[in-house]
């Protein structure tokens, strides 16, 4: 028993499609004409419309942020934990939305879309996004849901980075963010990670120069070393050691080049399934998102002058174990909306699973997130 | 001026080979017949033949361990700063012997020799050697040279791992033992990376079961991938960070998968030149050399009975920004060489340089190693 069991799923959910006509200016200088965004909603809106939570997904999750499928009833979202009646993110209180990025690869307009222009599936052509893409186009299929101003918005990791944006893009759109497991940009090492992910998956020769849809094939190869290494970094060194350390798959060694050790097996596993299920494409531009989003640059590098806009509460969490986006990263989160004087609450929590903290069920973060969440709806007068 | 211009080079030297007849039991339980080392010395053995030091190479470097070649000058050892006239290893006293290890692709016997028991390039058929293997076959280098023990082994990183063995492996064989950015095993991250690297090279197309030599080609966009992410583990964040930052190459975004932040193009360039000189069978076998090094597994993971052999003093030094092998690994040597009543002297340098400080000219460092060897060179009475 881990506490979460009494509590009760949104259940069984349906994703929509909103369809957007007017041309979308990104930043990269390209337009792109009307798309589709796939999104869900759990909860209910209520009468004035204000008790609205936009949940941004990071990497390689989606729309479907709670509940199930009915004809799937293994397909949980990805943060199931968080999101349902009497969880932090309480959905007898608020309305959830969660949406599949631009560019993304589970329904959205994407790589794997049909460009209108040629009739062809866009595959590389499909331009470069930025998360400031993602929260205009967020904020228009906002706009088509009749809310004006989210009560929060909150993300994880690359999604709690569109939560930041917002607080700058849309300042009198937000009332909260929730910004956690996040840095204020991508380190050069971040940044080397990323792109050792990008290669892999650009020199596997049936990447076909991003058109491989063509080709009735995907760079299988690259994108399991994408993943394999993406992982790497989404866990903590003491989680792997008391996870796998150098327990061997077999008992002994084989001095071959099959799997010895638990933790190669693991990763294979892990490579395999996502290269089942994601999009190279997709993937390419996540982390091409990842590395441009800096706010801080068109200021100078100077967070605090590019927070100066925001005028939504923050709660920032880090986790003490996360070497992808350290808490001295978020810290400097913290500085910049303090010499705005914002009001922020940070945590640091002590967890020992790395920058994937966020997305599990750890007691201390989640009673601290029902809490804020508590706060809001006290403040909607819910 | 780095206080090193006015030291002298060893000047150019010449490497020299040596056959080995008597077959070599290796732990994978295979066999090798014959096979050859090449080896460079450097500095002149005394009468006594005391004055030996064994300078032991880590993942992609080799015998050429100081000096120049007289038609290739620039190519010059890669630890020529700690090794010559007047450096921290100082070859006016000690006679310096630096080894392509076996399985190497640098002219030792490896997966690019032919394998005489079928006349064809051994590739994929070569085994998996160890790093007990190498101390094994080192061992034999020295009876053919008349040493019968070495006044010091020493390395970095892998190299340092050699030094350990040897400790175990001939305890009488070795005076002393500098143990230098080392860890008694390999952790679970460290393996991980290891693995994706490996995945890298064996998914390549190119790479066609490691027989790629009879296909005049060579898995080159593996071994890119696996350079890339290696050197990422080289490097401390905060090197990272100091030398590449978030600096752009072109002055401003692009929005393209060419090259747009410093630490893609040098990733790139680094994984470029690597795949233009190594050779991945060996890349792949000196992965699971690191891998299977565990000195301690056969003593039911007691670290300190697996040192009780070891009779060598040890010179163990640490950098404080190594993220692959941390200064809590060598404490972790410390501790087991105390719980012997070992002479030990341990160190943690204090540098930014991340695993790579070991090569790096670090004046603190050198004067530790110099002042070290200065101690040995008084117990031979040098």
């Amino acid at each position: 028993m881990d506490g979460t069991q009494d509590k009760l799923s949104v259940g069984a959910v349906t994703p929509s499609v909103a369809r957007f006509d007017e041309p979308l200016k990104l930043r990269s200088g390209a337009t792109l004409g009307g798309y589709e965004l796939v999104y869900e909603t759990y909860g209910t809106l209520n009468a004035g419309k204000s008790n609205a939570v936009l949940v941004c997904h990071a990497l390689n999750a989606a729309h479907h942020v709670a509940g199930y499928y009915a004809d799937d009833p293994d397909n949980v979202g990805w943060w199931d934990n968080m999101i349902g009646p009497g969880k932090p993110l309480d959905t007898t209180r608020f309305f959830v939305i969660g949406v599949n990025n631009l560019g993304g690869c589970f329904g959205s307009t994407g790589p794997r879309s049909v460009n209108p222009a040629t009739g062809r599936v866009w595959g590389a052509d499909f331009p470069v996004v930025t998360v400031e893409d993602w929260v205009a186009s967020q904020a228009r299929l906002a706009d088509q849901l009749g809310i004006q101003r989210f009560a929060a918005v909150m993300g994880g990791s690359l999604g709690a980075m569109q939560a930041l944006s917002w607080t700058i893009q849309y300042p009198e759109r937000i009332g909260h963010a929730l910004v956690i497991a996040c840095a204020p940009n991508l380190s050069a090492q971040n940044i080397a990670f990323n792109e050792v992910a990008r290669q892999a998956i650009i020199t596997d020769p049936d990447f076909h120069a991003g058109h491989y849809y063509e080709h009735n094939t995907q760079p299988t190869r690259g994108l399991r070393v994408a993943r394999m290494v993406g992982h790497i970094t989404y866990l903590s060194d003491d989680e792997m050691a008391s996870k796998f350390g150098r327990q061997l798959r077999n008992g002994k060694l084989n001095y071959t080049f099959d799997v010895e050790f638990e933790i190669e097996s693991y990763l294979r596993h892990q490579g395999n399934k996502f290269s089942d299920y994601f999009d190279a494409n997709t993937y390419l531009r996540i982390t091409k998102a990842l590395d441009y989003f800096d706010p801080a640059a068109e200021h100078g590098g100077n967070l605090s002058l590019a927070l100066e806009p925001a005028t939504a509460s923050f709660l920032v969490i880090s986790f003490t174990t996360d070497w992808r986006f350290s808490p001295e990263r978020s810290r400097e989160i913290i500085k910049a909306l303090l010499d705005n004087r914002r009001d922020v609450t940070y945590a640091e929590i002590d967890a020992p699973h790395g920058h994937d903290a966020f997305l599990l069920d750890d007691a201390r973060y989640h009673r601290l997130v029902a809490a804020y969440f508590d706060r809001i709806s006290k403040d909607l007068g819910a």
